[in-house]
Formats: structure tokens, sequence, C-alpha cells
């Protein structure tokens, strides 16, 4: 087993602070995001908001804080989340009336302002997005992966009728879907959630799941469908173009600053980071090499080259620090900057320079008269490329042969006993809620989703050998 | 005097409402930003954040909740701040070992980072912005002017020396003058406060000051001098070059969102909003007129216009509703969008459309070949037409005859008399707290700044009317 593998929290934990993404504060479960690790995530958010846009819809900001009568108002959603809620129950020397939450996510006081704002059919759909932080009090956390305030998008859509809403529901997982796997080259699989896996107050929840180099799962974005239940606890009703009072169907859909952890324990290798180029906040690094402070050439050379790369917009650095070159290289490794330039007198004589991809072993030389179009090629090489990498770590981890709870056990006792990865496993299941729970108490497995494009479909419930309804992907997860 | 003046605050509640920018919510003094109040902020955060990065800062996010002991550590900030904080007590159904405020500000939180961040000369400058929802829980709020809950951007610096921190003060005040004048079209004094009205725990404070149409002032952003008060209240040292421990010298300015609620108040007339063009969520409007169903030509022709602007960038939107003209008119004019063009049968066999500007009484005829182009002239010109017609009501209602408290007074008096504005008033002040205490006592004028371009300077000071040391703007402000 590789080290990273073989503490893989651990291994986490040291190349995120070490690769300076991220600080721990005195704030229980709060991390500070360090430039590194926001330009991360400003570069997801980039990507997501100009699809949003494309597809209708606009930002806008709601209050953080939430009176605690909203939450009453829909019976699962309190359960749910209230027992994560922090409260704030003095303000300006006074104890509050009413307690205020801080958001965990903001269905509730959005119904009650939709319920002012939609009159009539020719208001819908509404389209709404908000980008800002959010509240789960959580007793296990984790950076970035499972924070107490976290940053994220919530998406919340008002539409004429289950159709609309269902429609919207899908488009905005399949905009989850493109983001996630183009741009953070994570491969996912997209499909509905199990009724126990559900949002607190949605009808139908589907999600994207990727998993990490331990094998583990992530849920990198929901997008729920959750009916009129909102539209009836807020009252939220329109007046159809048969003139008749209706309620509205509702959408809600979030991604968050855990895609920044996904990404790290995706593409990260014992060496620390490895950025896909398309959120990478350094794309290329140069450094010059061998005796070049005697050459002035070399750095003039590497200046051309990062004026030429600047000018097309490629995030460049020019390394011309005093530190030796190795110490360099380890440095921009552990940062996960995608592409590093050599350049040195022999590379001068020769009228070359080297590439280095981060995630590949060898050099290439490259004629300097070529070097600005071959690190350009290199990097959209190299975006596709991670992507397949982590298609085929998982599917070389995926395991879609077990029929029983025994041989899952099995599975995961040979797991260990040979020092490889359990990863996920598709099985049957059917439809019981006692049966996802005995997987889960059994073996900490929990349904990752109902996947819409299965490798191939299982026919009997690994709970309890009958018929199975539905072919499920199990999985430790985050 | 105008409608509008009559009474300004109804004018700017009813007119943020009908323009769809805002709505109350029932948590108190926070508000919702709806999605075209929403997109003005969208539009300052890039223009912004787009200088901050050409000057080298980078963004980071650190936790909203700070632990009450870090309060304690600077004696001003604490006794500034305190009585505005709301407390987070309880949390996941426990009461907090310590309580934890909502931010107001970040100073506290990010001077404990930065002395674990900050080593050796080699880390500075520390350059970070930091983009974020803040609270200060007033006794009088208004919309997007002064809210318990806003957005705003926090930047934080630190340096090795004054000079080089006392520099980064003044670039970033620079920038603010820059972005408000330039993109807001609000013509801004920039200055020094005075001592008592300077933030809590800075050395120095520096503003720009804008007049709103009723005359009173509000501050469009602030830049603070903290020399070593927060490093040493947080022992934020670093190593310097001759090997000995030193407090690094640190820096903070801010802007929020009630540039929003400036621009309504600056250029806002009676018939609603007036948005310059830089910051319009549209920036031009299409409307068909006249018989125009029975003529597709019309419609066709709009739309070519409508593909031509949106190929150049341009906002626009194309109004084929069934409402009559006037009304779009009227809904468009509200909303405060920069250009309209009308199109309707004889203008089409004229080879021509009207184009009529927001902020002006008449329409142009424009050949129908030169309209993109005219439209494009028109939103520059338009931008800095905003800006000059602000500056000269400004210099209009900016008085700098006044000489003593008693003329002042009497200034006031004869404004009211003659429902004029009293403006801002430019003033001698000898320096003492109490003169300028005086002065707010007597008139409700507060000293707003010590203008580095004063349009002349005044030999005695307002209050006791010795020797002036300074010349300063006076003004009742937001």
């Amino acid at each position: 087993m590789s080290k990273q593998l073989e503490d893989f929290s651990k291994w986490y934990i040291e190349t995120i602070q070490k690769a300076d993404l991220m600080d721990y504060t005195p704030v229980r479960g709060c991390i500070a995001f360090k430039p590194d690790g926001y330009e991360i995530w400003e570069h997801i958010q980039e990507e997501m908001d100009r699809r949003f846009k494309e597809t209708g819809h606009r930002n806008a900001y709601f209050p953080m804080l939430i009176p605690e009568s909203f939450f009453q108002k829909e019976k699962d959603h309190i359960e749910g989340f209230s027992p994560e809620l922090p409260w704030v129950t003095e303000a300006a020397g006074e104890p509050l009336e009413e307690r205020l939450a801080l958001r965990p996510t903001s269905e509730t006081m959005i119904g009650h302002l939709y319920s002012n704002w939609i009159k009539s059919y020719r208001d819908l759909p509404v389209l709404i997005n908000q980008w800002a932080n959010v509240f789960r009090w959580e007793k296990k956390t984790l950076p970035f992966i499972r924070t107490s305030e976290f940053l994220w998008q919530e998406g919340h859509t008002a539409h004429v009728d289950e159709e609309d809403a269902r429609q919207e529901t899908m488009q905005m997982l399949e905009i989850y879907k493109e983001v996630v796997e183009q741009v953070l080259a994570i491969p996912v699989y997209d499909g509905q959630k199990t009724p126990s896996e559900r949002f607190a107050g949605a009808v139908d929840t589907y999600s994207i799941e990727a998993m990490m180099k331990n094998g583990k799962a992530v849920q990198a974005g929901t997008s729920h469908y959750l009916g009129t239940k909102f539209a009836e606890a807020f009252n939220i009703k329109y007046l159809t173009k048969a003139n008749k009072h209706d309620y509205v169907h509702t959408t809600s859909w979030g991604t968050s600053t855990r895609l920044i952890g996904s990404v790290i324990m995706v593409h990260g290798d014992e060496q620390g980071l490895v950025l896909p180029p398309r959120i990478a906040p350094t794309q290329v690094v140069l450094i010059p090499v061998g005796p070049w402070k005697k050459n002035p050439q070399i750095i003039e050379q590497l200046d051309e080259i990062f004026g030429a790369l600047k000018a097309k917009g490629i995030r460049v650095c020019l390394d011309d620090s005093d530190q030796s070159p190795g110490f360099k290289f380890n440095e921009w490794e552990l940062k996960g900057v995608p592409l590093r330039v050599e350049l040195g007198p022999r590379d001068l004589d020769n009228n070359q320079a080297q590439l280095k991809a981060r995630d590949e072993a060898d050099k290439q030389a490259i004629e300097l008269a070529n070097i600005v179009t071959a690190i350009e090629q290199e990097l959209t090489t190299m975006q596709t490329r991670l992507l397949e990498k982590a298609r085929q770590f998982r599917e070389a981890n995926a395991y879609t042969h077990i029929e029983s709870l025994a041989q899952l056990q099995q599975h995961i006792k040979a797991a260990k006993e040979n020092s490889t990865i359990p990863g996920w496993v598709l099985a049957g299941w059917c439809g019981e809620n006692a049966c996802e729970e005995q997987v889960k108490e059994e073996t900490k497995y929990t349904s990752r989703n109902i996947p819409f494009n299965p490798p191939i479909t299982k026919p009997t419930c690994i709970g309890c050998g009958y018929k199975a309804k539905h072919t499920v992907w199990f999985a430790q997860a985050y």
C-alpha cells in the first residue's frame, strides 16, 4: 500500500497545510481559506456561475439569520437540521424575543419571501441562485469536506407544475456533472438518492457521487425536487392561466467548498497536490536551472515566455528566487502546479526547454520556438488525462460482482488483509429501508445513489436476497 | 421643492421597492437583495475585484464567528463594536463555553491568524481581501445604507514598516475613488477623518464622501492605517533583514452594499432609478411602438439590433410583451435602464429608430444603419454625463462661505424656510474635539473628512473662532 493510503487522513491534512490552502482557527470546525485554497473556489464559482446565468438564473442574497418559527413550518426539514443549528440568542446587549438560526440552507427564508413575490403564472418560473456561507454544527469535521461553516451556492426555483420543476432539477444536476467532470476532472455517477439519504424536506433528491483515492465516496452535488412541500408550508400560491390558485412546485440544488477537498483527494499524490489546469491558481511555473545567474539570457528567455503566456491569459509564475532548483521543484509539486518549464544553459544551447507535467514521470524537451503552443496544448491534454486517470482508478475500484451481505463482508475483509481498497460496490436493493440499514450497520457502507447508468443491472437485493427493484452504489462516504 | 425632496426617505423606499431591488424580511434590519439589486453589487464587485488583483491582492475567506476573547485584545476596537454585536450562545443543542460574535469586521480573527502566518520579512507584504457578510445590530436601519447584515469587502494587509503600510492605505483609497467616480458616476471628496470619526482601533482613517440628492453625506469607502495596534494586540511579529523581531504595520479598507443605496440617492429622480450604464443590470431596452404587431418587420428589425448589441456584450432586453408602450416606458424608467430604443411603423419607413437616454428629456432619431454605434457611444457619454451632473449638483450644494456656528445655524434655518437643501459646509476647525461636538449638538452636522483638495482653505475654527488647523467638510450624514 502506498504511503498516501497508509494513513489517508494524515496525508490529506498534511498536504493541504503544506500547500497553504487552509489553516485551522480557534472556532470549532471553522477553517480559514487561504488564498491558494480560495482561488480554487473562485475558479469553480466562475464556471458554475456562467452556466447558471446561461440557463436563465440570476443571483440574489437572502438574510443569513432565520427565525426559529420558520423551521417549524416544514416537519421533515426541522427534524433533519435542528440537531446541527447554531443560534443567535442576544444582540446589541439584549436577549432576542425569538432565537435566530445561522442558516444551514435557505428553503425556509426563501419560501417565506417567494410567497410574497409570486402572484401569477406570469411570475414563473422564478430562477434564483445564492452564493453564501452556511452553518452546520457537526461533531466530526474535516477541512473543506465537512466544516461548521462552509461556502456554497444554493439554487431555489419555483415552477408552474411538476414537469417543469423536475426538468429544472435534472438540468442543474447535469450542469454539476459537467463542471465536476470537465473542470475538476472528477468522474461522477449521477443518480437518485434512496429515501433514507434524501434532503430533509425533498420529494426526490438526485446526486453526483465521486470516488476518492482511498475508495470513499463524496457527494459532490445535489439537486432536489421539493414538490409542493415548501409551497404548502409557506403558502406559495399563484394564479394559473385558468384563473385558479395553485401551489408552485419548487426545487433546490447546491454545491459547496467540499469540491475543493474532493479535487485534492481524487488527484493528489505522495508529492502533494495535483491540480487540474482549469482550476489551478498557478498553471505554469518557469524555473531557471543550472548556473543561470551567470547567463542573463536564461532569465531573458523565461521573461519572454512569461509575457507570452500572460498575454494568452495563462496563470504563470516565474520563480527566480535564490533557492536551489530541487527545492523549487518540490515546492511547486507540493502546490500541484500543472506544468513546470525548466531552462538551463544546456537547454539554451540546444534552443529548447524542458516541459514537465505534474502527473507524468518524464520531461519533454520542447523547441523554444514552439514552447508557448506546447504549453497550451499540454494544459488541455493534462486536463483530459486527469479525468481519464481518475476514471480508470474508479473503474478499478468499483466492484460489481457482489451479490450478498456475506460477500460484501468477505470483500471488505479481503481488502483489509491484502492492503487494497475495498472501494465501491454495485448491488441490488429491494427498496426496503431495513436492508439498507442492515448493510450500513454491518459494513459502514451506505447507499450513495441509484445510478442512471449503472455498468450492469443487479437482480437480487444485497440485504434480503429477494428480487431487487434498484441497482445501487454502496460505499463508505465522507 | 421637488416631490422627490419633500419626503426623501419615502421616495427612496418606494423607489427601491417598485424597482424590485430589495424586500424587507422578518429579521430586524435584514433585507433580501433581489436579482436587480444584487446584480448592481455584482458589477461593483467585478470592478473592485479586478483592481484589487491588479495591485497584487488575493482573496481569502475567514470564519464569520469570532470568539469574545478576541475582541477584548484591542481596547478601542471592542469599545467601538460591542454595542452592535449579535452573539451565538448555543449550537447543536448545547450552550457554548465562549460566546461567538457574528463578525462586524475581521481585524481580530485575521490578526490572530496573521500572527501564525507571518514569520519573516520574506512573508511581507501580506495583501489579502475578503468578500463577506457582516453584522452590525444598529437601532435605525435603512435598506442598503444601514442594515443589520450587509455585504462588503474588507482588505487586510501587513507590511514591514509605516511607510509601506501608509502607501497601501492611500493606494486603496484611490482605487475606491476611481471605482466610485468612474463606475458609479458619483463624485467624492477624499480626505482624512477627524479622530472622533476614526475606525475603532485605527491610527488614521481616510474616507471618500459622497453627496446624496437631499444634501446628506454618505461615507462611500474607508481605508485605515492601523499602525502596530493590532500587531501588538495579536503579537504579529516578523524577523527583519537585520535579524530583529519587529511588529508589522497593518491596514484595513472596506466598501459595502451601501454603495447600491448611494447610486440610487445620487442619480434617482421622480420617475425612479437612474442607473449609470456600467452597473445597470439592463443597459438598453428595445420597445416596439405603434401598431407593431401588424408589421412583423418591426420585431425582425429589433431582433437584429438585439443580436448585434448582445454580440458586443451589451446587456439588452427586448420588451415585446402585450402592455402599452406608455406602460413599458414607465416600467423601464422606474428600473433606471439607461437607454431606450423605440421603433414603430413610421420610424421604419424613415429607416430610423428613436433613442432616449434615461436622464435626458429629448429623444434622438438615429438612422438604423448607425443604431448600434450610436447606442455604444451614448452609453459612454451618459456615464460621463451622470458624473458631471452629480458634480454640478454637489458644487451647487456645497457651501464654503460659512465662518461660524451662528452662520451655520442661520444657513440651515434659511434653507428650511426657502425649501432648499442646506447641503455640505466647508469650515475651519481648530482640531479640538469640543468644537466638533458643539457643531454636532447644535446642528446635527458632523465632520465628514478633511479633504486632501478643499476648494478653498478656511482660516478660523467654526466652533471657537480661533485659528483653524484644518479645513473640514461638515454635513448631515447617513
